[in-house]
């Protein structure tokens, strides 16, 4: 098979044995597969990892040992792997393992291939009606409804996406069916059109767009600038006492006056991976729509073209193509 | 009446005509104040304000035009006035009032002084069985109990307060009613002990203590420390998904590797000013015995040379006699 390898520094397209799954994992033909800033932040090497890169995938079982039903079965995976007996794990928060593998990012081979081995526990069902274009975003979406599951949004919940890079408009589009108060601040124009063109109210701050009075004092805003003061923006706009949500990975560190969190009794909320099943039954119902996310499609051997696209400013979602 | 007023970056106690309260308004005859590092960093300079200063205190109303049933009854005071017409007023949120004034430290004259004039509706009485060098702990505990406010602190949750401090000290026996799983990290064995006095397993993390597996995985950590980067150890203590409190008002900005919270879903949470009532309840009960902080009692008009004393590395809770 092909796969996409990060050693020695680049990425280069190999020949290389398909996997031989375990008794409790898959073996998965991936057909789509998503590029994530983080692939970019491990080519910058910021982070240590060596192997085929790819962790935003859907694709069909073609083999399971100890679940033969499975085989034919269009899945998703979660990409983290636990130890299974800490006290994380024990709880179902394998997230949270601190020993834990996640495929494409540490210890595990990812997705940028023809195959990729998964636990069987990580699997999730695709029902039939999602076409690859949508399931492949399941990752993400899992990640932007994760705030959901964090903090209470309820109908008076004025909610702040900060950001339409392809993860603000996740946030923004996954969590409006919880906030109908929700506003999307980006640069882009075309993008916040994406938004915009499913109802979403929008603001192009940057662009010289002057903010209201609705355009501040927000009970919760999320950061997906993926920018390290991408904060200070947050902070602009959250009202005393209220919440922002970090979805931002820099591997800069943020400066922050944590005096004015202090002194307004804020609350700043990491959030990273989220529930599979949920993003899948988002997609199952096309509450929303993804695919004018897509930037563009690679075919698995072009796949460092793939992320050189997708390291581009920006560059939206940029797809690999492995059927 | 003397005031100790801060002027021309500098503080003098001088000669000054006694207040006229208006009709809302009550005149209080100061007994005891205490000194806080919010007015250290006033003479500082980081806090703009001009007139006299001091924010804990406690005495006895002399006049209450509207209320004589108040006179000689002895007094805590919120020091957050709001204007009394804004959403957060309305709410009885006046602690985040944009427009509050704060006794000493925002707009209006503070308890350093033989007199302050206070709003009727932050006053709070204070039973007999309080004596005033408790009394005067009411703002400060009110403080260190807001964070139980803020965060369900269950029999379950291991807390961890971060420094012994004046504030730190106050904190670890606060919270220590909610938890029995409190441990306070400090640098000064002689200020632990005053901690541990009161059944509160301490430990002395700076002076080459070895920490154990108990020193870490907490649920919930408190940032006393008074430095700005007081945060990286808050966040060495915490688990994933754990919340750290943040009570330091720095004026330095703080630097953080916001990554890490983003990985491990952690929470930042601001904590400032707390009830009064709940602090003078806790005070009526004696459940913690806060007078072991008192580190040196000053005489009114040797305001300055207190103020010295408490900006002297090491010094707990300086407090200055009005009687």
């Amino acid at each position: 098979m092909l796969a996409a390898i990060f050693e020695h520094g680049q990425v280069t397209v190999q020949e290389k044995e398909i996997p031989s799954p375990g008794p409790k994992e898959a073996l998965v033909r991936v057909h789509l597969a998503g590029v994530c800033n983080t692939d970019l932040e491990i080519l910058a090497g910021y982070v240590p990892f060596t192997g085929t890169l790819g962790h935003e995938f859907v694709g069909r079982v073609v083999q399971a040992l100890e679940h033969p039903e499975l085989v034919g079965q269009r899945v998703v995976a979660d990409i983290n792997c636990g130890c299974g007996h800490c006290p994380w794990c024990l709880q179902k928060n394998h997230r949270h393992c601190m020993q834990r593998k996640v495929l494409g990012i540490r210890g595990l081979d990812g997705a940028f291939a023809h195959y990729i081995q998964v636990p069987v526990a990580n699997l999730y069902p695709v029902p039939d009606q999602i076409p690859d274009e949508d399931a492949v975003f399941a990752e993400p979406l899992a990640a932007a409804l994760e705030i959901g599951q964090q903090v209470h949004i309820t109908v008076q919940t004025r909610v702040a996406v900060l950001g339409d890079g392809k993860l603000g408009l996740l946030c923004a589009l996954a969590l409006s069916l919880y906030s109908p108060r929700l506003r999307l601040f980006g640069r882009h124009p075309a993008k916040l059109h994406i938004a915009s063109a499913q109802g979403i109210a929008t603001c192009c701050l940057w662009s010289g767009q002057i903010p209201g009075p609705e355009d501040t004092g927000f009970d919760l805003v999320v950061d997906c600038t993926g920018q390290a003061q991408g904060i200070d923006t947050a902070l602009d706009l959250v009202r005393p006492e209220g919440t922002v949500v970090l979805k931002t990975t820099s591997t800069d560190p943020s400066t922050v006056n944590m005096s004015r969190v202090v002194v307004n009794e804020m609350s700043l909320l990491g959030s990273r991976c989220g529930d599979m099943g949920l993003a899948v039954h988002f997609l199952a119902h096309r509450w929303i729509s993804v695919q004018p996310l897509i930037h563009k499609v690679f075919p698995l051997s072009s796949t460092p073209m793939a992320l050189d696209q997708a390291g581009q400013k920006g560059a939206l979602k940029v797809l690999i193509d492995c059927r």
